[in-house]
């Protein structure tokens, strides 16, 4: 059996989980989920555990952590840093470096369409060191990680293949962890800017916003890669499943439907994958404020790698160190 | 009866008709339309005379006119070059200004929001030459019209509505016509960044990608106003409607619905004011690329405004006149 | 004896000041001076008290205060939160408005030339409320003044002086105060980007990045302008003559020279005002990394009018009063 | 006996020329030059063909085209396409390729310092094919090389010497010729931006604005490689250099220098290298309206690129072939 909720719907793992168990309305065997929360942050850990699992769920087998905070769409300096601690929290216990490990940090994505830049605002903000290793005091040394970054463009602009420059890079530069930071496509408009997502499986082909037709993982770079994404757009497919989902849902409206319910998986996959395309073709769906947005989230996101990376850098004063 | 096709769903003239004449099947009394076309270009005159039609189509009485060109999302120059033409001719018509007139130019919009900042990019580009009257050699100053420019900023960033600032500044230049740049809100994506709209009627509140609260029209100005507009949106809602259509009108999914094609117009008018708008918040759907496209049309529509200002400038050698 | 040392080589007060006793050794009558520093931060205030020390320093009868702190070249998040603190101070003192007052803001300068782009950059982070007055709610009222704010452009792109739109916004929103913006050139390259001036004097004509020809004073604008100022920018002819100076100073050089030091002031004049310019043309001179520095000095004067004028937010929770 | 004229004054093989010539009075033996010109443009080539000219030059052995033109300056669409077809016939000529030859275009330079940022901003604008070749249209296939491209950043913000990136993408992609983009200091602001220069020598340490510490070259890559590169800045040192020779070259102020005519080069090189430096630092001397002048060059060097890789494209209607 197909299930259509892969993918092209979500690039969440969690959302992935929901729009299944909401179907068959149990759990799926080997997806683990945990759970929890405060009044501003929501963290949810998705462990795809078998094969099967990865087919069912449309996502590679791997661990999946997300931190949403609904309050990250509003300038809030202590909660964005609280948000930068915690994802430098869990990239630490994902990425299990030594003192002495190097780190190549790649920014997928196209920075000239705003939603799809994420990516390359944060490389702009990573403290990159790899080239100040020679010169670095002994003192300071202990808590800062070789770390090298590069925004490599995307396919349209460079004609190469994102993986075919990331693999010529990895074979001069030897790094032992690959961080690829990736603007992601989420079924709901209430993830989008609110939500972070680390996962130790690489980026998969098709997803993102610009759909990579290439693989960035393990299997192709030879070195362990963890993705650190933030969906910044909905598909206009999804916007459009929805509506008809929140018609049925509400009582006055529904007599218009004989039988959505019973909608069938081939035609669902036919309207989802060729009569909503064909109308709505390279639209995208994003808030009005993405430029700001995307701002804000690029700074929390390099933050948290920054503090993962070297975690004894005072960051208010961190010219001091460094220039 | 009310019309739910007014200003929420579309900014063109054009799309409010042929939606009206979809629903209702027959034509609209005191609207009257003209096209003319070729393989490349469809230009479109729509007057609405009477107060009924007014009320009728949610549009200002006055004259509309609507460039459209399928092209103009492809880099194609001698099309955008066309397009300027026709605008520059179409703008000479409908302005009418003597040779010593003093136009001031409005950019609507948010330069930080890309869809939003058609209007100050265009600003950008106007040839400005209020300030050069007095060097102007004279057999310049026939070619050349008094023509100055600004971009306001919207109200979230200065506080004041657009609408007061341009009462401000007509009362101390005393321009004898205003033209208001705006990007508009679109029906059907199809429409997006491929039609130029102007009209004679000024802009009304309600409209543009960033909902005015104000108008700028003759009355609250005291001179005649000309709007030109690009859809470079379509609202989010709109898609949800859109998905309905389709799949009514695809025959392997209509045995879903009961009878959406007499959906009452309450109804109707709820799901798209109060259930859709919910959910989809303050999203907005535009085409992936839609960077570099406003920087095209913003060179297409202050090069059409340049060439109805100025007739007589050799545009290849500007420099050699003005610097 | 005219004084060359004017406003062609700098803008600040407080370096015309230094120039002119270098160059007579001597106290300038009625110019009063008061300084107050710790280790990071330099406290000036200029009094130019008679018509005759405006005209020896070149620069209008009042008050200007400046701020100096070699560290804003440098990320330093609690320097710049001080520097912010003790310009809202100055601000405070200098304005003495009442708390029902209603200010507006001008950021001068064109967006499109990076140097010149303070203005309209800090424009951005204003917080404006003028729009808002009516549903502010009573307690937040008492901190919050009805603030509007707008970057008007510059003459080359408008086509009108900025006092003539200044004086439109003036006479339509009948503000207690103007506060303008403005990039400013300095005569040493030490104060590039380091140094923050308020003056109450309103801004001159020929002065700032884009050398006005116009001024935004009292006397224009019939309302008290208080203008803050920051050196983007040292004039190329200022590095031609440092260059002199410094040779003179070195004492291995020194033999190159005759008689530098008796260069009388009408060979100075002619070099500064007719050889150099001829030479060095339209070319500006400023820090490589004057994209980020403007970026940065653009958070803290905004930072600090924000603090004067609402002195009772709380900035680190803004989007919960005002969104 | 060193010359101070090398690398440090100015990145043009004909400035470096001139500034000898000028100092000598004589030709410089091992260092040919042929001019053309017409009324707008002048076409030079200066051939370095010995090592002793390297070492007098400063400059590594081979052929340098240099394209001046005063018109580039100014908005001027003929002159800029006049430009581009020169640059490609120059380029055309300098690098014999295989119809079926690979070409992998960098653009140096890093894009958030507007005068360095020509590298990206081209490579933004070069039309790329190499993952098109499958695809393509064998009438097609004639005119369309295959050319990849990429802007890998600046040390500083990657943590990787660009020539360890480009090393990387050569082991990886295997193109025949490598094209490097790069912003250059010119001696003389007359240059800035006027100028285009290819060099078959690769890019060299210490050369372009960003002051390199690495070699693209033959030796370091393996290919071939073609520097083109546009002077964007001039050094404070040489405004400072330059106004003493003015000032003795004026009569009326010559009588304030005893000897500078014989300056000895000891002194020279104490004051260009320690005694400017130290008090100018990292400040720059470039074009008010530099951000324009980068995007229409950058266009002039893609566009003569894109000529030269794809001769038969119709470039006015590019979409069709490539979209």
């Amino acid at each position: 059996m197909e299930h259509f909720t892969g993918t092209s719907r979500t690039d969440l793992a969690l959302e992935a989980r929901e729009l299944l168990t909401k179907q068959v309305n149990e759990d799926i065997p080997g997806v683990l989920v945990e759970t929890s929360e405060d009044e501003e942050v929501v963290l949810t850990k998705v462990d795809i555990t078998t094969p099967e699992a990865e087919k069912i769920m449309g996502k590679k087998q791997g661990t999946y952590v997300t931190i949403e905070a609904q309050g990250l769409r509003y300038k809030n300096t202590p909660l964005q840093e609280k948000i930068m601690k915690l994802l430098a929290d869990e990239l630490v216990g994902m990425a299990e470096l030594s003192k002495k490990a190097t780190v190549l940090v790649i920014g997928l994505g196209n920075r000239n369409i705003t939603p799809d830049a994420l990516g390359p605002r944060a490389i702009d903000k990573i403290v990159v060191t790899r080239h100040l290793q020679e010169i670095l005091s002994p003192e300071l040394k202990g808590g800062v990680r070789s770390i090298c970054a590069i925004a490599p463009g995307v396919l349209g602009i460079t004609g190469m293949e994102t993986v075919e420059i990331v693999q010529g890079l990895v074979s001069k530069i030897k790094p032992d962890l690959v961080i690829a930071i990736d603007a992601l496509a989420a079924a709901s408009s209430r993830r989008v800017i609110t939500t972070v997502q680390l996962a130790n499986t690489g980026i998969s082909p098709g997803s993102g916003v610009g759909n990579k037709r290439f693989g960035l993982t393990q299997e192709s770079l030879g070195v362990p890669v963890i993705a650190i994404g933030v969906p910044t757009v909905v598909h206009a497919s999804t916007i459009a499943m929805d509506t008809i989902n929140i018609l049925q849902e509400h009582a006055p409206f529904a007599r218009y439907f004989k039988s959505m319910e019973n909608l069938s998986d081939a035609d669902r996959h036919t309207i989802l994958r060729q009569v909503l395309p064909e109308v709505l073709g390279d639209l995208m769906v994003t808030p009005k404020e993405v430029d700001r947005f995307i701002d804000d989230i690029a700074v929390a996101v390099a933050g948290g790698i920054n503090q993962a990376m070297h975690p004894h850098i005072d960051y208010e004063n961190i010219h001091a160190y460094l220039h």
